[in-house]
């Protein structure tokens, strides 16, 4: 039997999602779980990685098990056993060819970010902070600019192995609420720290009011290092995986 | 020179406000900042306590100085110093006739509550789950019946002191946003745990599905055990304490 997993989790305190030799993951721990429920050594497959400190609303996993546990209560059990900072909010039964990575059709994530002279305390691992003034209308015209199809070789991290870097983006646009910028960003996919490289040339872009076609210039160049520096982690959450024709 | 702070805290890892001889406070964090800049013992005057894990956007503070650090860089000054969990959103030269307690004309408090089959990981600290169904109409209703000028003795934790229990409350308010129970509430003071009560009672009216005038008839008991069990502290925040004549 094949379960799906919807899952939240606060990334502060782990090594990211995938599994590894030194330092928890959430992988890691969520299998460990699955183990002391179910007896089996069980691969859990996350819709993709998120990287230390990346948060997550809605990360899917998928794994196959013979437990007898009701595919609809294993969140209720998982939760049972999960440190508070990891929580299943949902488990289902999906057919044998659902794929919790291969399947996933978009995802949307959320960068957020806190425009005042200090710090907030409460959501301190959930947002960068910025003290900075910022040319907001630059950086809204810049993020529209990402939407579409393009070739996203500037914002994938050197050293990735990926040939193929070319992504459709859905939605990308900036939103400016009391003292903080949202930026959504919905796509077919994402090349590694993407959103944050992106996050981070937006940011580039309204620090020094440069125009948005500062944007199209950093596409087109197809190189890292025409974009800017990768934004912090914790300021990015996993919001949603959508497994369904998007759009 | 009298300074005033605004602060804002994660209660989390805290026991309340208030100095206290076993456990860390916010209060003595901050005096210990303040001594390490000015050399002084600083007494800091808190608008009033909060509880152990309970949280602030906007606490307000005063305290006395000589020192030659200019008013408002007190916050950057504080800040390079204090654990992230404390953050000096403000700070400004007063009259000496301010003072954070007696001046304050009312405080508004907010509790959040998520509503959910499973808790949160990423808001865990910030909010009360409840997995349980709710009447909201009646909870809202209830709510609406706090506002006023009432003698508030059933919402007074047993064994204050206080002998006046008469307050005026200028707003009562539950919100449902989502899957998000927001309670706001502002009142030109409250009793020790009055707004935990109150929501403990709204949650117990919610619950049992009980008519909005049983609210009523807890009010009119003016005794503690006419009212429910005192909310968590977690779910609770001080938003906002007003020195201006409110309404």
């Amino acid at each position: 039997m094949r379960i799906k997993l919807t899952i939240e989790y606060d990334g502060t305190h782990y090594c990211g999602w995938q599994r590894q030799p030194n330092g928890v993951t959430i992988q890691e721990t969520l299998e460990k779980e699955l183990y002391k429920l179910t007896g089996e050594m069980i691969a859990l497959h996350g819709s993709g990685r998120t990287d230390s400190g990346v948060h997550a609303f809605g990360q899917v996993a998928h794994f196959d098990t013979s437990s007898r546990i009701p595919p609809e209560k294993f969140c209720y059990a998982l939760n049972t056993g999960l440190p508070r900072d990891i929580r299943v909010q949902a488990s289902e039964s999906v057919p044998d060819d659902f794929h919790a990575r291969f399947g996933a059709k978009a995802k949307h994530y959320r960068y957020t970010m806190r425009l005042a002279p200090h710090a907030g305390a409460i959501n301190r691992n959930f947002e960068l902070h910025i003290h900075e003034k910022l040319d907001i209308d630059a950086m809204r015209k810049a993020a529209q600019l990402i939407a579409g199809k393009h070739d996203f070789a500037s914002f994938a991290a050197s050293g990735s192995a990926i040939e193929d870097t070319t992504r459709v983006i859905y939605r990308s646009e900036l939103a400016s609420l009391e003292s903080y910028l949202i930026y959504d960003i919905i796509g077919n996919g994402f090349l590694y720290n993407m959103v944050r490289i992106i996050v981070g040339t937006l940011l580039h872009i309204g620090k020094n009011s440069l125009p948005p076609d500062h944007m199209q210039s950093v596409i087109a160049a197809k190189n890292r290092a025409a974009a800017a520096d990768t934004a912090p982690a914790k300021g990015l959450a996993l919001m949603e995986v959508f497994y369904d024709v998007f759009l």
